[in-house]
């Protein structure tokens, strides 16, 4: 696909849908990465009819800030998606964090919205679950999901369960009114998830206004589950079967896109928030292949991605890019295919990937390893040098908590937080993508490749303005307990006295 | 594909040829099974238009015993490719072994011979470098390549260097007339290899006389070589080049077979005879995914390896099986495709995977793990009950030698010999691949599966007939200081003295 075809495509470019699937898996979880029982059929053919990204990261190694850098464009040290309450502490939206999205960010949503666009998110929000962070203040047209994970059951007195809320009001609580049965794993979530999407791919039809789904289900993460029609269906247990649904989920909806006529108009993209997590492994574990260690950590297997660029008549089937990609990247790509310039008053951090999409162009830039306020890592081209290690602690380990079962390489996967500033571990990942093989210090290769890095460190360090820290401050009272809407369906739970406070969360 | 199907071609069935890749890679070294630069775009053709094998196996962790294993389809305590000279002690044919495959095995070119089959070996031997133990005494017509690896380069005086061999004579050896450069790792031998590959089947079109070419090459085994076009075109380093050049002459001779229109008459298979060696690791090490260990180990990654059969016309595109294969069984389905029965006066441990390829099957079998003399793990359906546990010595170890880098499975990979034969470790490799969690031993899953296990073991021990251990004696005398054709080109060397011994070969 040549220059030609990139001007086409602009000057139709306002009517290009966007549809992002932003699951937890691992970058092993999928046949076409390698996964030996291969059941992924839907995902294969996706990557075979699309793009293959092999070298595509999430912006840190949990779940919210991953989410909330996506629909920014930005890191989460500026988009406030971090803690200070800890050097180099990973932190998300349990219910008891006040904080959220600011409202001075700025969301691929609300920007495509201005251009026309109708937005829907379909899953996991994550970025806030007090009234002012709610996803339809924020550029969302419409929701079908819940504001933090489906942990749970809870009593509804120590802790409320997770509401499930359909735009601007919830409509039930997970486990009440959504059933997951933690014995079994069965859930029939997945499904509606299914037909949220179904249905509102079908509205567009015929609509000249162009679309933006956000599909970020949960199905994944633990508690995992499955609808009964593929519990005991994989070789793999109940995680396996949870990837198969939505596997199947994702080949119907594009199916469905195709159907319509419409999947030449959609752009559609899939990745992940973090590695697999290695802690619920097998039962409830996923797969990172071959990469080090996994979610929470910044070694490749807790952040690099499995991720498929979909667009039919655009992208030349089977391709493959090994263009270091983010899910930042997502936010100003769409923003090109709408033809929107990014924001140009504060630092987006994700670049366009459309010339590496549709012209094959590799282009220069690196990937920021982060643990909360921390920069652990960087990666420029095949070198990724280590600033800070870290797998969890020893009082963790000790617990049996492993976020690198089965595997260990000498002070790099350490238990306590090992600083490096003056002298980094240096991986090339082409010949040694496990992290197992530190460069000797005094190589020539070694001193090459680090006095290429430290210039982009230093650059990245002296323009680095944090944002204003979300994840710190803890506080029962804060909890859904009556969330907007609980009122018409007898929902509502009465809040304990405010009592705020730093979280602690033991790593 | 029916069973009319099968009729079909077994009505011509003596008109199929056969094609062997038997190379040197790991589970975790193409592209098709996930390697994270994907380099194979060849290789993985192969796979998309043919049928990917995800639970294949070779015969044993080490070389020689795999390919005797492959010729006679039987595992190498039967054909007498091990050694009794310790408990579980790999062996293969360096130059000081007296032995090599007995004159009463039946190798696969000799049976196929008296159909009419022209078979040619192309690259390593590894059955014996005595004159009794030659490739053109066993079946093969043609042969160009070299009996043991090629290590070096020697002095001609302590130790020859390897001949390499055209038909019944040598030609010249390693490093001295076919360059290997240590320094830069370039030779030019795969050229060589693909080239003969390449004339051998021009040969045969018009004839209606069948083939069969087992193409054994080397690149990929240290000390690792390549091309100079190849030469640091991979992200992989020196390895990644060889697998290269390996996937761009494969693809090469897929495409002559095409051109001459022979490829529907053409069964292929691709597979390896080891795990990835990952004491070369990372410069000439392989990868073996996300499987456990390497080379010499019998976990799955010393002995789950690539597989991928390939037929068009015949085998349905993109197929994929999960039929526990073993390089035993292209013994089997190749007599089979020839219209042939597998020798009946001995156990033939292969099974013909027609009905796998052609039908999707799934045929129930066990798989054997063995190191030496000794049966270390079985694998039933998704079960795999290791008997005995061992990587390598507390003493090798300690040198640095390690089979599993950045591994550890405590319990699992032991460096002493650990027996478990009352209380076998038991893992699922659909959930758990990479032998991380032994099941429980008090749990019904552990009761139940190890009843069916069991009833296994026992039959394979009770009707176990080891054959003469070839692999024991070694006598510098017996190395290849004279070989069939030296006088011609100047290149005898005198023998040292006789005197045979016990080896000892430190693990």
């Amino acid at each position: 696909v040549g220059p030609e075809a990139l001007s086409l495509w602009k000057s139709k470019s306002t009517f290009t849908s966007f549809g992002v699937f932003f699951l937890q898996m691992g970058w092993g979880d999928l046949g076409a990465f390698g996964e030996p029982s291969k059941e992924t059929p839907n995902l294969d053919q996706m990557a075979s009819e699309g793009m293959l990204f092999l070298d595509f990261y999430t912006a840190n190694p949990l779940c919210s800030p991953s989410r909330a850098a996506l629909l920014t464009g930005r890191l989460p040290v500026r988009n406030g998606f971090y803690t200070t309450n800890a050097h180099a502490r990973n932190a998300y939206t349990p219910q008891d964090i006040v904080g959220g999205i600011a409202d001075s960010e700025l969301l691929l949503p609300e920007l495509l919205k201005k251009a026309g666009y109708i937005n829907k998110i379909i899953g996991k929000w994550h970025l806030g679950h007090r009234p002012q962070f709610h996803p339809l203040k924020h550029g969302f047209d419409e929701w079908f999901g819940s504001p933090n994970c489906h942990f749970g059951p809870f009593d509804n007195r120590a802790l409320p369960n997770i509401p499930v809320y359909r735009d601007w009001e919830m409509i039930g609580r997970y486990y009440e009114d959504f059933k997951i049965d933690r014995k079994t794993g069965e859930a029939n979530l997945t499904q509606i998830y299914l037909q949220e999407a179904l249905d509102f791919i079908s509205k567009q039809q015929g609509r000249q206004q162009p679309f933006f789904l956000y599909w970020a289900i949960d199905a994944t993460h633990a508690p995992v589950y499955a609808s009964k029609q593929f519990l005991g269906t994989s070789q793999r247990g109940l995680y396996g079967d949870a990837v198969r649904e939505i596997d199947d989920s994702i080949g119907k909806i594009l199916k469905h896109l195709q159907k319509l006529g419409i999947s030449e108009k959609t752009f559609v993209f899939f990745t992940s928030d973090n590695g697999a997590a290695l802690i619920s492994a097998p039962k409830q574990g996923g797969s990172n292949g071959r990469f080090l260690c996994g979610k929470q950590t910044t070694f490749e297997g807790g952040m690099r991605e499995p991720a498929i660029a979909w667009w039919p008549g655009h992208i030349p089937a089977g391709g493959v890019s090994h263009q270091l990609g983010s899910v930042m990247d997502l936010f100003t790509t769409s923003l090109s295919l709408a033809g929107l310039q990014p924001p140009s008053d504060r630092q987006i951090d994700g670049i366009d990937l459309l010339p590496a999409i549709l012209q094959g162009k590799l282009i220069d830039r690196p990937i920021f390893y982060y643990r909360g306020n921390e920069m652990m890592a960087v990666r420029v081209g095949l070198y990724k040098a280590h600033y800070w290690t870290w797998s969890n602690s020893w009082e963790e380990y000790s617990k049996g908590i492993d976020f690198c079962p089965g595997q260990n390489v000498s002070g790099v996967t350490t238990h306590t937080l090992e600083e490096h500033t003056t002298l980094p571990l240096l991986f090339h990942l082409g010949m040694d993508p496990g992290e197992k093989y530190p460069l000797s210090f005094p190589s020539d290769e070694y001193q090459r490749a680090m006095e290429r890095i430290s210039v982009v460190v230093q650059q990245h360090k002296a323009t680095m303005v944090p944002g204003e820290p979300q994840l710190n401050v803890c506080d029962k009272a804060v909890m859904n307990w009556s969330p907007p809407g609980c009122e018409k369906i007898g929902k509502c739970l009465k809040p304990p006295k405010s009592d705020p406070k730093k979280c602690f969360w033991p790593h």
